[in-house]
């Protein structure tokens, strides 16, 4: 199937002072939720605490939801170099059904860790917009292809082992408390596991 | 995993003027959208057209997205009907793999049909609230126990291929253009039906 045309990476550098403002936005809302949540953060109410126009926020992020996408994208560049570059088994080196299963652990961490985040980034009319579907998407696909190299529909598949991941976490899990987390993360995890080793049996 | 609760059914009858209420504002987001699409819809555009007051539409839908969930919700229990009772291999009477296969070509026919009140009914904040996930997940998790009786995990292998089914669509796949629609449900089909005869083989 046609797939979202996803840019990786700026189609060019940007500009000191608007990589300066993007980046006082960014903390300026991080701060934000720290304080009041996800909720209280609104387009208005980030350019006035960052002391910057409203112009300016409208530009940088699109919608409310492109705020909560750049500060996801933002962390996603730490998680992806554990992927290309850290240790076995997220990272290269180790067989790559076990690498699936890490990088599914990994996944659910990270998006659990960060939910009202990842759900508020979510734009109600437009398919997810950062890089991250594209980074599980590919990542599930390569991997795929090194355990089960002969697989027809490997990116078909890829995708909806992408959704499988995720979608769960992002579309129909309920908020968890914060120390029911570590719990669900188990149980996911040991979901992901067995449906990776069932579909490379 | 916890999962939400999800009311099936109303707790109790509603008054008929909120019944007749309910079935007008549908009706008028209906209209709205044929004539102007989702995006134009709103709560107070809604009232306004309806020629009811706003607190009427706050309390019936709560927020933007819960008019997009009840709409999607009225259909539901149409593709909901045929699934109980009618034909196979969609309805009761064929082998549950073909059934699996069956209700995904369906699930994705009725969320492509609808894919922009589908995204809209997504609340940025909540998960799924409509009953669509929860059956899904339960008419999946039925036919697999039909089809592999030993199956573990088989409550949180409904909830990925419930995910794997709904999540391309909802989360991320570009909207289609209508010409393109009867293309992506042969694509997404044929995957759905790789995932599920892999898994069931």
């Amino acid at each position: 199937m046609d797939r979202p045309v996803i840019p990786l990476g700026k189609p060019r550098p940007e500009r000191a002072d608007a990589a300066r403002n993007r980046l006082h936005l960014l903390d300026t809302a991080r701060d934000m939720i720290a304080e009041c949540g996800v909720d209280k953060v609104t387009m208005d109410g980030l350019a006035e605490r960052a002391g910057l126009g409203k112009g300016t926020v409208f530009r940088r992020f699109g919608t409310r939801a492109g705020i909560f996408a750049a500060l996801i994208d933002e962390d996603e560049h730490s998680f992806q170099t554990l992927v290309l570059t850290g240790p076995p088994p997220l990272g290269p080196g180790a067989d790559p059904v076990e690498r699936l299963v890490a990088y599914g652990r990994g996944r659910i961490t990270f998006l659990l860790e960060r939910l009202a985040v990842a759900r508020a980034s979510l734009d109600r009319a437009q398919p997810i917009p950062a890089g991250a579907a594209t980074i599980s998407r590919l990542h599930i696909g390569a991997l795929l292809r090194q355990a089960q190299p002969g697989m027809p529909d490997l990116d078909s598949l890829a995708i909806q082992l992408t959704a499988a991941l995720e979608g769960p976490i992002l579309l129909y899990l309920s908020s968890p408390a914060p120390a029911e987390i570590t719990r669900h993360i188990e149980r996911l995890a040991d979901s992901w596991q067995a449906l990776i080793e069932r579909i490379c049996a």
